[in-house]
């Protein structure tokens, strides 16, 4: 904490800004005036040993002008939450420089790899929350498009470890599944986790909520049981049922990768170095030892060709070998959607169809769940090579998963039901035939529009997978939504692509 | 307009948001809840035939909440100046999509080149302030670093002209200069002016504000005359005095380029391709025929090598001759600043010490200028090859130049006099010898922490030019700030750079 510098007294405002730390000065204050703070500055507060770096918004006259005394200096809800300070407590203020790792960004732009040393310090910088958005953003954009190496990668993944907590576990082996991404649907992890835990075998997994999709793994979970659990919480559940299904962001593991995320969604950008790094630095940090990546390939899938996926795995195996992480790659069909909710709860309906064995659950996300499962079974050394699938199948018919998944869900503080959505609405099809392709991507920006996964109820129901012969007039999806603004948007999009279902006339 | 949907009414809050169009909106108003505004939403707001673009902020208690009524809309300064409505107009409202054209620049990112369509859709959504801060990041992140190649940079030149206002002149030859830049203090163009205007060449300059430096030339010629003049007032000039020296963002020549100057800025990063297509795109638009660009050529400089230079100079003149433009560069050394004064009126000292022909006055200036105003010459054809140095010389030695300084002044609205700051302070050598090196950018950066060019009067003195003999405690250069607080955090980092002026211990 600087020893001399002007001070303000902190007053929260209750005004959410896009999840950044905003700080908010008159501009005819005192210390806006002798500091020269403007419009643009970026400022340090610090209270105690806490500092948070954010943004300076200038209040110039009216309404804004009348929130703050003088001496008081406003935060976002972002700045009050990373302070953790009360009103009225006396804030130090200074400049912000800029971060000095950004030079490194900036040397990356112009084609110049980065070291392990400056991969650690844009770690540090953008852990303390140095960055701003437009620095994050071009930070995203200078390792997308497979513009970071394998040495990159893994530096940026080590440090990315080193910046949060590290779990350990006192097991041998400790298994964790990871999906790439990309197909909208594929929630396998909530039947491969109970499956793997009720064969015994230790699997602590911690997931992300949604980057581009309409439905992280931790999204769809939360509409079933309690996700955000600290360390010790998670700890119990692991230890009294061998499995769990928690967000990763509550206990601080690769939290960098978390604020990449929030740029990288708007922009919809990824990169194959950031995406290891993510991955990896997430499973290293949760004290995995033994992983098997689903790689789900298709024209509109993350991965595009099987060319794409090799490049990708053999990354991904690169990077765990400097780990010391056992790691397999399955490939898998990505032509289309699994299952047939896109979107938290919807997905989450999916899934207990599956467990409970009902009639009419969707068999492709079962079937695929199982094959994962019984890769990790493999991986793991608790079936034998090519015995796997079995194992997995009896497991799940013979309802040790389903009574597994209970006891998890019970553990991480009780099962629910996951809601339904206010609104629906059908999109049919305009002439008739056999469907022959489906735009995973436009599906999915179908369900984000109708608010997945903000509202957890929202997104869609698919009802026309690969083969699927329609007539006229018959729906296609159905729209789920929390407000009629929303299904609105959805729907005008929905209409408007040509190609989001693909239907070929019938001989 | 969109016929329907929800509306708003306008709260004008004061409050200056970074300069980015913010739209604050309670969140438990019916309009956020029913429509499912968040607080990452991007908004549409409209008025009459207008819209805007804003980045919404969901007001959620305290004295934050109480900011408006249920049925209220807040804008922060720029959305309120972009809409132009008065408080209590009704703004309807809608969910802004992404703008289309950002997936171009998402190809970019992956290694794809856009052609002029894209280019022209990219640059149609900037100008229509479709894209977000970190969208323009991204775009300056992906353009940076040599990544634009001919086609792209003359497609971007061309949509940028397209984009704005485009001058006529009813003379068959309209001269400009541009420096590109890097090089503290070069403020020649407030010198080349007046002596081509005052030999009968048309010279129309518009200038841009600081990009990365302490000081544009527009910032530089306000301290000693209004620069921002519309349209008429630039033909009124013109036709009075044959030269100006205006702010090209008054006009809209090429507004794009500002808005990605803001992004810029910050994150210190520029891109061959975006400056060709700035430069040539204003150029353009402002009607030049004849163009002599001055490259500083300097290993601090913003061009660093003389293969550099070449390369820039061959984009330069690929793109000029698709417009036809006549276009000629003059490498000048870069290897350290020109004159003494670092920031708007320091520098603006230094010349009309040049062309007052002051005893002390900056040698080094005045050579520059005199060389860059020849060659002026030389390609408008007032003079013949080799003959432009001297007229050059004979029309500032004989005070022609300054008669017609002082006129263009008047005709823009009145001469003044540059501030001076209330705070200076000498960073003074540590050892004693003679200097060696001076490291350009650390020098402006120097000054930009000192205030400039945000605080006009702020910036530094240089003493010590290369090969300079110094003592122990002699100053290498003088802070100059507005405020205490700015001038200890330049000192600070002064002190802490070692690279600053380097001094070789005399044999």
């Amino acid at each position: 904490m600087p020893a001399a510098g002007p001070t303000a007294r902190l007053r929260r405002l209750g005004i959410e800004a896009c999840q950044q730390p905003v700080a908010y000065l008159r501009g005819d204050s005192a210390v806006c005036k002798s500091e020269g703070f403007g419009s643009r500055s970026r400022l340090e507060l610090w209270h105690g040993g806490r500092c948070v770096t954010a943004t300076l918004n200038v209040l110039l006259h009216g309404a804004g002008l009348a929130l703050l005394e003088p001496d008081e200096i406003g935060l976002s809800e972002a700045a009050w939450r990373a302070l953790g300070a009360a009103d009225g407590a006396a804030l130090r203020l200074r400049h912000a420089a800029p971060p000095p790792s950004f030079s490194a960004v900036r040397g990356k732009i112009h084609g110049r790899p980065f070291g392990a040393d400056a991969a650690a310090r844009i770690v540090g910088d953008v852990a303390a929350g140095r960055y701003a958005d437009i620095e994050l953003a071009a930070l995203v954009a200078a390792c997308s498009g497979q513009r970071l190496d394998a040495a990159e990668t893994a530096a940026l993944s080590s440090a990315m470890v080193d910046a949060g907590q590290r779990l350990r576990w006192d097991a041998p082996v400790v298994a964790d599944k990871h999906c790439v991404g990309g197909l909208p649907g594929n929630r396998t992890t909530l039947l491969v986790v109970p499956i793997v835990a009720a064969c015994g075998v230790l699997i602590p997994k911690t997931s992300s909520r949604a980057i581009t999709s309409p439905a992280g793994t931790a999204d769809t979970m939360e509409t079933l049981a309690p996700v955000a659990l600290d360390l010790p919480a998670l700890r119990r559940v692991l230890e009294r049922e061998g499995g769990c299904v928690a967000w990763g962001g509550t206990m601080a593991l690769s939290p960098v990768d978390d604020m990449l995320i929030r740029v990288e969604r708007p922009l919809g950008l990824d990169s194959d170095g950031l995406m290891v790094a993510s991955i990896l630095s997430k499973k290293v940090a949760a004290g995995a030892t033994h992983v098997l990546i689903d790689m789900p390939v298709g024209r509109t899938a993350k991965v595009r060709s099987p060319e794409e996926a090799g490049a990708l795995a053999r990354r991904l195996s690169a990077v765990a070998r400097h780990f010391g992480l056992k790691l397999a790659v399955q490939l898998t069909d990505g032509a289309q959607p699994v299952g047939r909710g896109i979107g938290p709860a919807l997905e989450a309906r999916d899934v207990l169809a599956v467990l409970r064995g009902e009639p009419g659950a969707p068999d492709d996300l079962r079937r695929r769940a199982l094959l994962l499962a019984g890769g990790v079974l493999e991986l793991a050394g608790r079936a034998a090579p090519g015995a796997g699938l079995a194992l997995a199948a009896a497991t799940l018919a013979g309802g040790a998963a389903w009574t597994k998944f209970q006891a998890i869900c019970a553990a991480q503080g009780g099962m629910r039901e996951p809601p339904r959505a206010r609104y629906t609405r059908a999109v049919c099809a305009a002439h008739a035939g056999t469907v022959v392709a489906v735009d995973n991507r436009v599906l999915a920006r179908v369900a984000r529009l109708a608010g997945a996964p903000g509202a957890p109820a929202a997104g869609l129901e698919f009802h026309a997978p690969l083969g699927t012969p329609v007539a006229v007039g018959q729906p296609l999806l159905t729209l789920h939504a929390e407000s009629p603004g929303e299904l609105a948007y959805a729907l005008a999009y929905a209409e408007s692509q040509d190609n989001l279902v693909t239907i070929a006339a019938s001989a």
